[in-house]
């Protein structure tokens, strides 16, 4: 059975695993993001150690290695803007990736590097929720939103390998500062930051003694603290849900009308509270949406979970997606 | 060399021409879109006619036909939801323009319909200003904002042939309230509608002696009278054009973090003030975009005109685009 390295790396994690070519996870380790100045390659290189020791003989089973990772990379492979990994910036991420794999492997392979939003994606079109259609966008909510595009059943990219900023879509003309330097982002409404902006303005109104404590407690409020202030039935977190709610809904409204998508793939950290997040957006959706026949789109939730990005790296890897 | 005739279908008028496979029209005919209760494909099997009487002996050389039309219009060629063309909603417009098409030059051919901006798209793809781009978005500014869109090379038509409706992106949360009973959509902004709007609010508001008189005058500012009025030097007309292409920036921006496109593309009627309204598009559009990288995006006028829909659907009817 083909075997390949996924790699995915987060501002705090890299997971990276042995992945087989029906989507199985054969091995996986974890190593921590180097903080600035150490050397993120360095690192991926012993995560890729770690997950080739514990294959053992299966290494010689491994076709290729993937890593999604999270800025913007060009097709040529170099990453560009990581605003959570500043010392990897502009660094030829392809090339750097391929130097550790071999050293590792001992020998030559087919090596991708990808947007961490895109290689999810890749890994919900081979093995997940987007396999059984040809047009989807993978959200990714968490700290902000990514996106992964599937046109005519391919990746999209665009034109230097940037596309799926997703998050970076203006919804309101004269909304919030975003740190893109735009105003009005969606991420500055539908993502954990968008959560616990509303939860400390929630929060600072005073209507929440929930929030409040929170605020008191850290001197801000996160996105969790909403979650748990709305599961315990507090009037003003339950708003601010509401308010989510409605923004996150509105703006997959703009990617379906977009895309025509026949899934909406809502993955991220934030699927953790689904329960309480999600729960009224199909129904915001369809109040938002025009028309009886273009109401039918699925909203679902990821099927791949926090191995999506491994997954897919590796289904890149092995060209079981383009 | 093959023929294709392209039919470009209009609220008001329909355009028929039979065009080669290098996307020159050899001959164009256009008789009036019909009015409530008419049949509109009777009208283009009379427009097809017209054209083929006049390629005489060439019409030998017509290999298919295709049209664009104002709706959404599903992967089996049924048109939906079609504002313009009440009559023609929920009609089978490609075996209609089959039977149209087929009773004129008596014999089968491959006869395609699709949405009228991403018949636009496809003749900009085949022989205009995205042939040298794998990824566009085709922008066709008139009474609304259509979308055509092409990734990695080809159309994307979405799931079931609706994608493209980038004119139904809201923009502005609370914004006014659009005809397809979303709030806050770009074109309620950034099209023929939306300068008119911005047009009647100045003249309400007093500024502008230029716009009051047309709104005396007819009970109606007209996008028109805005770009009189701006080409005049009328200030508060200059302030509207100055919004208009902010608003007209924030949705390319939103198109170019979603897509990365190689190019975003300006077609329709709006294209004819494109030195009053698009002169600063280019530079709101950088202002709002972040990183040096990614302002690399090419904004440029259609370069077939009001011919895009008619070589676009020929160039679809002669598998010259997918």
């Amino acid at each position: 059975m083909a075997l390949a390295l996924g790699i995915d790396v987060g501002g705090t994690k890299i997971l990276a695993a042995a992945v087989d070519d029906a989507g199985e996870v054969v091995v996986e380790e974890r190593v921590e993001s180097p903080k600035d100045g150490g050397s993120l390659f360095d690192a991926i290189g012993d995560a890729v150690a770690l997950v080739v020791a514990r294959l053992g003989g299966r290494a010689a089973e491994v076709h290729g290695a993937g890593a999604g990772l999270p800025g913007l990379i060009d097709l040529e492979g170099v990453l560009h803007d990581a605003p959570n990994l500043p010392a990897a910036a502009n660094s030829a991420a392809g090339a750097e990736l391929r130097r550790r794999v071999e050293a590792v492997l001992g020998r030559r392979m087919r090596v991708v590097v990808e947007n961490d939003a895109t290689a999810a994606a890749a890994g919900e079109l081979a093995f997940g929720a987007a396999r059984s259609v040809a047009n989807a966008v993978v959200v990714t909510l968490g700290t902000g939103i990514g996106g992964g595009l599937v046109g005519n059943g391919r990746l999209l990219r665009g034109e230097r390998g940037f596309a799926g900023e997703i998050g970076h879509m203006v919804v309101e003309l004269d909304g919030p500062r975003c740190a893109c330097g735009g105003q009005g982002c969606w991420e500055q409404f539908a993502s954990g930051t968008g959560l616990a902006r509303l939860g400390r303005e929630a929060a600072l109104g005073g209507a929440s003694p929930l929030l409040a404590e929170a605020l008191a407690a850290r001197g801000e409020v996160r996105g969790e603290d909403v979650v748990d202030a709305a599961r315990r039935g507090d009037g003003a977190a339950l708003d601010v849900v509401a308010a989510f709610a409605r923004y996150l809904a509105i703006g997959l409204s703009n990617l379906a009308e977009i895309f025509d998508p026949g899934r909406l793939i809502l993955g991220g950290g934030l699927v953790r509270a689904a329960d309480v997040l999600f729960a009224t957006v199909p129904e915001r959706f369809a109040e938002h949406r025009r028309g009886a026949g273009e109401a039918k789109v699925d909203i679902v939730v990821a099927e791949l979970g926090e191995r999506a990005g491994v997954a897919g790296a590796a289904a890149l890897a092995l060209g079981l997606v383009t």
